[in-house]
């Protein structure tokens, strides 16, 4: 049944995908994305990321050592202060909205993304992402810690990083997955993630990493072609409540993860991550569980993406070969990165 | 206000958007677009779209003049023998999915889009639109219209075309905005896209094309930069309704808004279009309007895009620049080609 064209329904966000397995045969004459080749100078001159270099507005960086935090230069967000008020015409509804934008660097390594980093050094950038989450949460209603990876994710430098934006409103995706947990939390009196888990253990073949307190799957509802939904194996419900275990056997998980990534087509690939969990706004989220997304556009090769357009823009997303394809595909590459030998 | 960070609410599809004015001066380090040149050849010899070439199945196209349609080659909806049985369980929804896929040739032209084409060569696409709409509605739930043009669009021919993909279900983004303007309709006594024809056209910030029965403006809500919403100022619901009059002018607001496009960055601008409202599935859908939609990528130049990714992936929708500066712009350009010198 799995090769017919067919739908799957995502109870965390409530849409629906359409699983076209049959037209992974068709030949792609549109265009090929540039390889993303890892970096392999441990300092670049022109990098505004680097330890000691100049940023675009002038600050100096510190000499770091480990992980180095700093407010973006940019950010899409300002301080209370500057917001906008709220309008409430019936079809022009607008609110304020205000926050915080921070920029994680993940070592002063330029050529050391994840997948090349020690287990200690992952550790201590979970560490950091905690610590963040913990401090911005006091005032913000959600932190959303994420990274874009890969000049064809929008990076706009390879420097290892990642990003922290905490909003005072609660953003749509958020709320939704929010409520579709509690929802199944009321109905079933377990939560929706950890039903998950014990399923896909017994399942097996959606299963690509699984370490003593994480497993990483690709999920039945997954819209990109190697999609993964990173999911604890214990109740937890946010990113500073994970004790010293599991932070460090999470950091096993995140250099598995990456590594088989960037293994599965020899290059340094391209992804959007990011974390999701209960909100900080004071209301009460019983079942909602923290979990990660992994969100990698390559499809057939490190220079063939999916493109999420046309169809999926307007109707609903599409994929070209099952979850399940794309789970035995990763399981299939090596947990050894493809490059450690030259190193 | 609308210099500061704020969100604003989309009421078709009930999402809300985060809009960061201020973020527009921040420099891009970031990958940059090939610059999508106008085709200039009428006849290309490689291309198997072009009249008399052969297609990658073998078949050989038929000697077209003006608009023509065939079956996808390479479909992502096979017809109901091949529907997938549905699963249910908890966790693991499914439903079997079937349809069909037809490509659109706008024209024998190789090298003209639609910003390039006569209105009367224009207004005969819209008939064809408007026939495979009337003709697959018959058996199927939803009949999706769209084009997908420019490589950064996942457009993998140059040729001018478009696509229809019919579906025995209706889409999710079909039903929710479906959804949401039965429950306008039902709120408010008139249909939403008619009341916000009014209210644009008094408002006149975000109107960009203005013609005797249409109107395009970059809606309050707009996600990409220079997103825009093509509406009727006449109540109708489907493509296969439209008369005459209306399809000529169609043809001629089409026109003015894909010539405003390739004018703004000169370049054969790209996008993912497509007709949305009301489905065929047989339901009463009170106040659901016909519209379309232009889902452009590029942000301040031919070659500097924006890109929905992490936090837009992750968490909400997030534009740089308002809607009312992206309607002022595409206001500013010529109503004249830049290349209809050269011709
Ligand atoms: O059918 P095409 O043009 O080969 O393919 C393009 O449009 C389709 C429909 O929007 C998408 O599913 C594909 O990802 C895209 O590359
Ligand atoms: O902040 P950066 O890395 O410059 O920018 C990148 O990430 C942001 C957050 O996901 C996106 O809004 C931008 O479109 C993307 O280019």
């Amino acid at each position: 049944m799995k090769q017919s064209p067919h739908r799957r329904f995502n109870p965390l966000n409530g849409k629906w995908i359409l699983v076209s397995p049959h037209r992974s045969q068709r030949p792609w004459l549109g265009q090929a994305e540039a390889v993303s080749v890892p970096e392999t100078v441990a300092h670049d001159p022109d990098c505004y990321l680097c330890a000691g270099n100049e940023r675009a507005n002038g600050t100096i960086n510190p000499e770091y050592s480990g992980v180095y935090v700093f407010e973006n230069d940019f950010a899409a967000l300002l301080p209370e202060g500057n917001a906008a008020a709220a309008e409430n015409e019936r079809l022009f509804r607008s609110e304020s909205a205000s926050g915080t934008c921070r920029v994680i660097c993940f070592s002063p390594d330029h050529g050391k993304s994840l997948a090349q980093l020690e287990c200690d050094e992952i550790a201590a950038i979970v560490d950091v992402w905690a610590e963040q989450t913990e401090a911005l949460a006091q005032n913000h209603a959600w932190v959303q810690v994420f990274e874009n990876k890969g000049s064809v994710m929008g990076c706009s430098n390879p420097h290892p990083h990642g990003q922290v934006w905490a909003t005072r409103h609660v953003p749509d995706e958020i709320a939704t997955e929010a409520d579709n947990q509690v929802a199944y939390f009321k109905a079933h009196g377990a939560p929706l993630l950890l039903d998950l888990v014990s399923q896909e253990k017994y399942k097996k073949e959606r299963v690509v990493v699984d370490t003593e307190y994480w497993m990483a799957i690709v999920p039945w509802w997954a819209s990109w072609p190697f999609e993964l939904l990173l999911l604890p194996k214990f109740a937890v419900s946010s990113l500073q409540q994970l004790e010293r275990a599991q932070r460090n056997d999470l950091a096993v998980a995140l250099q598995e993860i990456t590594i088989r990534y960037d293994n599965l087509f020899q290059c340094s690939f391209p992804y959007s991550m990011g974390w999701h969990g209960a909100p900080f706004d004071g209301g009460d989220y019983p079942g909602v569980q923290l979990h990660a997304h992994f969100y990698p556009p390559l499809l057939r090769s490190a220079s063939v993406r999916k493109f999420m357009v046309g169809f999926e823009m307007l109707a609903e997303a599409q994929r070209d070969l099952t979850p399940e394809q794309a789970a035995a595909a990763l399981r299939q590459t090596s947990q050894v990165h493809f490059l450690a030998g030259d190193q």
